[in-house]
């Protein structure tokens, strides 16, 4: 393995022969709360990194640009090389989470239209909500950044809902990243897996995502499995 | 004095004759962080009356409609009655306060272009920010609507920046509030004076509005004073 030029709470990222490219290991890493909570599960890498790889792949399909060049192994891909857009993009469809928290909503309100919003990556700020203002007034991206990223960020949700509805499990919220190419290309970066989606069951409303370790109410492997064992068998 | 309605941190709102009208009294109350410091300052609801209707007259006669229909006594106006849009509109010149902490920002920062924010009015939950997706999803104003807000507030803020700068000041940030009327016009509410606005002098960014009694840097009475000396004597 090449130098490690930077280690997240998921995920290590690697030079690679290819200047244009990044090596990317997903870990058993599982945080919460902004890291305040964090346990390691055996399998976790490889199942995030399943479910990531089968989702860009579909997405790319659609016509989603992505940062996903190829599989290297069960938890490493080589993707495309981009400055990260400093930007958690956050897509909901039903009240859930920080939602709920921030606004006095009920958890489980059904939105007329999805929401998108923004907060500012940020760990020492705790990751702050920001608007279109913000962003452009801090220079983290510009207005037309905002609209392409907002358009895809709706598209990536109808394609997804669609993904996991085939599954049986509702789509209640994700959250994706956004990365620039060396010649200014917006692409989806990052990963879309249990860990970045809230997937509920669409009969009894059971959690089948990272929830179930930031509340305690089940087993995280167990969960995931059945996640992606759904969408394998749809 | 007719029915009481409505008592909030720094006016009170009775019933008048005219069932399209309400009437306002200022009070001497100052507040700050959500009622936690306040303070009664003989003089501050007629500083603040004052100043504030002289600038609804002035917003006026600039094409933007208020709420205030006129002046009863020092203290006291007569108000076209309106249901208040649930959100604290922000307009920011200069990064202050708020968003200095939220974005870890340098006080003073001055910014390319006006900075337009909403806050869910909601003392028990800390006026959260909030972004115009959250805003429809919620039901508390309409797309229409926030377009209507956004270009009234941004109206709103060149003016008053004028108004300021011939007073030698410097117009770092304000909070404003609109209502709707019986026919559904939007119309600018609530006030705007050295309570709702951030002043800094021209030459030495001396600050002349309500951090003065946030941060405990001097004499509120003496400061609003001097706001309103600066924009009588402009």
């Amino acid at each position: 393995m090449k130098e490690l030029l930077y280690e997240g709470k998921a995920k290590q990222v690697y030079k690679s022969d290819n200047d244009d490219c990044l090596i990317i290991k997903y870990k058993n890493t599982a945080t919460a709360f902004n890291g305040v909570k964090k346990v390691d599960f055996e399998g976790k890498g490889k199942l995030n990194c399943t479910i990531s790889n089968m989702i860009f792949r579909s997405l790319e399909k659609k016509g989603i640009p992505t940062h996903l060049v190829e599989s290297i192994d069960d938890i490493t891909i080589l993707v495309k090389k981009v400055d990260i857009v400093p930007l958690e993009v956050i897509v909901r469809n039903i009240a859930a989470g920080s939602f709920v928290a921030r606004y006095g909503a009920e958890e489980g309100m059904v939105f007329d239209e999805p929401i998108v919003e923004f907060s500012y990556k940020q760990d020492s700020l705790n990751d702050p909500l920001i608007n279109n203002f913000h962003i452009v007034a801090l220079k983290l991206a510009t207005k037309e950044d905002l609209q392409i990223i907002t358009d895809y960020a709706l598209q990536i949700n109808e394609y997804l809902k669609e993904i996991f509805l085939k599954g049986n499990m509702k789509l209640v919220d994700f959250k994706i990243e956004f990365g620039k190419t060396k010649d200014g290309t917006i692409i989806l970066a990052d990963e879309i897996s249990p860990d970045s989606c809230r997937l509920w069951d669409v009969n009894t409303n059971q959690k089948l995502d990272k929830d179930v370790f930031r509340k305690g109410i089940g087993d995280l492997i167990t969960t995931y499995e059945e996640v992606l064992g759904r969408m394998i068998n749809d």
